[in-house]
């Protein structure tokens, strides 16, 4: 099998579970020497287009859900503040993190706007906090705010979404190495032995 | 805190996430100490008074679920035939379960149903396969399928299902120590890491 060129994570800042990856998959690329594709995606599309749902729409596993969310930050040593907007409208942070990546600036407003959203709990529909992650990621907030209204990165967010449901994807966090999918920050060590092996 | 006595397992063979932490589990309780409490539970009682489902209800899920066994499977080094009798009816192997438990036979049942399962792709919903599960784990065949038919062996099971579900169960396996629940084979780390602490 030739060596896989990079690994895709797409990544919607709604999954707490894509937020606790998030915080271990830049490290875990980089001892594998393999180039980390941040690829944002709207996971309710996803679920809508594969007839999946979020964990908490199951009541006792909502319930279970906030204790298995704290034992993950615990171990990985990383803030979790559940946010009251939880669950969160994702798409104008998604919009805006593509306008990032048009400048390069895309990890770094993933991790900033997953870092505000599951890290400090807030509400990252809100325009303020869009503005303030975006500054932080070393953006002009009002460069973004309009550019992410384009019918372009509308578009591109539903390409995206689409192209992840298409190669198997049905929740988040996704990762792909080729054609090999990964889901779910618990799947992190079985992605981490692939790589190893491949 | 003090220290909780025992680790309970809920476990149905119908799960292969359940047969893959079975292999692991009493290594992890002998190390932490802990005595392990095998209890049969019925897994479809469990979705349907918490409105929880099985991974392959959702098609693209049931895709990458046997890809993601065989992975745990490579990692843990153990066999893994997926039985063509999937889904399976595991409602007459738990009564087995529970009668084996009266001679204190249970966790060698459970082994051997689990191993004929998911390590031989065999259909434990089979009478004959079974008789001869029950005879391999040191128990009568024959007074095995005459007790599992009393009412007191349904009830148990049922009332075992019903206290899992009170206490916050909606998948399996599931772990409790004291009040404290773990759900899935990929949270058997968070488990071990928990019983270390306490």
């Amino acid at each position: 099998m030739p060596h896989p060129s990079s690994l895709e994570f797409f990544w919607d800042p709604a999954s707490p579970y894509t937020y606790l990856a998030a915080t271990r998959i830049e490290t875990l690329a980089e001892e594998a020497g393999i180039a980390l594709n941040w690829r944002p995606f709207l996971l309710g599309g996803v679920f809508k287009a594969t007839g999946n749902r979020a964990p908490a729409e199951v009541a006792a596993k909502g319930r279970y859900l906030f204790e298995d969310l704290q034992r993950w930050a615990s171990l990985y040593g990383v803030p979790l503040r559940f946010p009251e907007s939880f669950p969160a409208n994702s798409i104008q942070a998604l919009r805006a993190a593509l306008v990032a990546e048009e400048s390069g600036q895309g990890p770094a407003f993933a991790r900033a706007v997953m870092a505000a959203h599951w890290g400090e709990g807030r509400d990252i529909n809100n325009p303020a906090v869009l503005a303030e992650v975006a500054e932080g990621a070393g953006l002009s907030a009002d460069a973004v705010a309009q550019q992410m209204q384009s019918q372009e990165i509308k578009d591109r967010l539903r390409a995206n979404t689409d192209e992840a449901v298409a190669r198997g994807a049905f929740g988040a966090p996704t990762f792909f190495v080729g054609d090999v999918m990964f889901w779910g920050n618990d799947r992190v060590p079985l992605l981490k032995a692939y790589l190893q092996e491949s």
